[in-house]
């Protein structure tokens, strides 16, 4: 099937660049210096995509339903939950659904509740836990003062506690290439100082935006790098924009000089801004449209394609069901978005 | 079951609020007069409540998705889909799906191509059209001047021609009540010219903010009365705010003031801002976080439950998969968000 017969607003993967991104990733961080992250697109098909291409086996998520979906997909070999929860329900499912599955789980804690509810669900199955450190990001994290003492009693309660994680949030998105550098060299003593008290061999850290920046840190959590945005895409990295959405003009005004597409608040995560149309102007979306000046008065009938990019990937990803894998102009592959929710 | 004992996010809907918005609307705008919105809540189950409660049988939605599914749940007696599509496989399927049910549907049109999918795809079923008039704002609707000649048009190609509508769309938000008032008889003005042209017994118009500025229009369209958000809530409107987003404290910072939710950017609608905190202040959200800062430094342990309000309820509502139904903090039902997604 040609992209031209499918129903707007559709969500598109060009593959050719999804597979490039995922090679210069690959080049720089090849294996596991690379835990993918699942919570960028929500999709096990994107994953095993991933796996399969260059060998990845360790990914992250943001949410027991990412966890549960790849271990369902077969994608469990090393699964790290690299954000906090105390639901003791969804954990204790999780968990025995990584025995089941023969997955390894490993779980984020930054708090005495948080290794609790670890402790709690671990009866149902395997899980390990990993002390995620504050370093600097007004996020979650255990002081890095603290995170000794967590180690301790996360062991002293039978769990195997396998490292540290500290995501430099407030890092990843700035422009200025040296600022990063400083930052994360920043960022990473404070993690290393919490390793020094926690042990463990997994050093985790990072985002799209500093995938290269990291010498300490034995992995970089990354997953923008695979379909990015307008946003990222500002910072000159070597990937590039992969997805978007495609709409049909829908309305012509012959007096003035905008069209209106079949995509809008609901096709996109706004928080970054605006979508961008390719070879035309964004005017303003409202909940079900784009209404957009095009390059010449005429360029833009009735019926015509556009193609808008969106400013932020992941809450763009979550507002889909699907996503057409697209080469060369013809839809080669079908991905649900299957991880989306909670 | 209570809502302590929802995993969170969830998404929830107070019915006494709801009741109250739905009898304040129908007080003002009762039976036929109003055209209840779909794509608001994208939810059969609170469309079917919306009638129930006040005997409306008439809705509009903004999606093919959306009228296909009001349709198959019962609720087709006059269904309007107030926007324009070229879509002729969809339309083909809609009009098929009328004819099985015995459904009325009506679709907007504003040009000879948005005239011809209907035409093209009426041979399934029954499909009737109405003109869309633009009266102002910068998205769909013919110039009124050429609304009678497309009315003809449609009239010889054998559809029935049901009136107009016209949306005042750049007026509904605006918090100066006496501009609306001003705004939308300058709106109707252009509409009631149109209308002189096309005929038909429907004159439709309008929107949550200018439920009740409407004499000439016989219909008003408005969706966002049922639940609300902040948006509107600036507007002073005898509706409340009647969704919002339960979330988790899953993390504290010790030395800072503030904690950390389990609610971010994709549980909520961000291009009308941020959500708000009930009885704190938000810090900022992320993909998965909303980072808060509590009312006293003491005010909110990890596991403590918060209360978030959607800026914009239209896009929020489709971020989730379903909604809680709740009243006095107990869960009393639970309404699929079955009409997201296209």
């Amino acid at each position: 099937m040609h992209t031209d017969d499918l129903s707007t607003p559709a969500l598109i993967i060009d593959l050719d660049r999804l597979d490039a991104n995922i090679d210069a990733m690959a080049s720089v961080r090849p294996g596991r210096t690379l835990r993918s992250h699942v919570k960028a697109h929500k999709c096990t098909e994107l994953a095993r995509h991933v796996a399969e291409r260059v060998g990845s086996d360790t990914f992250c998520c943001a949410t027991v339903r990412e966890m549960a979906g790849m271990i369902t997909a077969g994608l469990g070999t090393d699964l790290l939950l690299a954000n906090e929860t105390v639901d003791v329900g969804r954990l204790t499912g999780l968990a025995a659904l990584a025995g089941e599955h023969d997955a390894r789980v490993t779980i984020a804690i930054d708090s005495p509740e948080t290794l609790a509810a670890v402790v709690a669900a671990r009866s149902a199955g395997p899980l390990d836990v990993l002390i995620d450190v504050n370093v600097g990001l007004p996020r979650c994290g255990v002081l890095p003062i603290d995170a000794g003492s967590l180690a301790d009693a996360a062991r002293a309660a039978g769990l195997e506690v396998r490292g540290v994680m500290g995501y430099e949030g407030h890092v990843v998105g700035n422009p200025d290439r040296a600022w990063r550098v400083e930052q994360v060299a920043i960022a990473m003593d404070l993690l290393r100082r919490a390793h020094d008290d926690v042990g463990g061999e997994v050093t985790s850290a990072g985002g799209t935006g500093t995938y290269d920046l990291h010498e300490w840190a034995a992995e970089v959590q990354a997953g923008s790098y695979l379909l990015m945005d307008t946003a990222y895409s500002a910072l000159g990295l070597p990937f590039q924009q992969a997805a978007s959405v495609l709409a049909t003009v829908v309305s012509v005004n012959r007096e003035a000089a905008y069209v209106v597409a079949d995509a809008g608040l609901k096709a996109f995560g706004m928080d970054h801004g605006e979508p961008t149309v390719v070879g035309h102007t964004l005017f303003f979306t409202s909940d079900e449209h784009a209404t957009i000046i095009p390059s010449s008065p005429d360029a833009l009938a009735v019926g015509r394609r556009v193609t808008l990019r969106p400013g932020h990937i992941d809450p763009t990803m979550s507002q889909h069901e699907r996503a057409y894998v697209v080469q060369r102009g013809e839809v080669v592959d079908t991905w649900p978005i299957d991880l989306r929710n909670w």
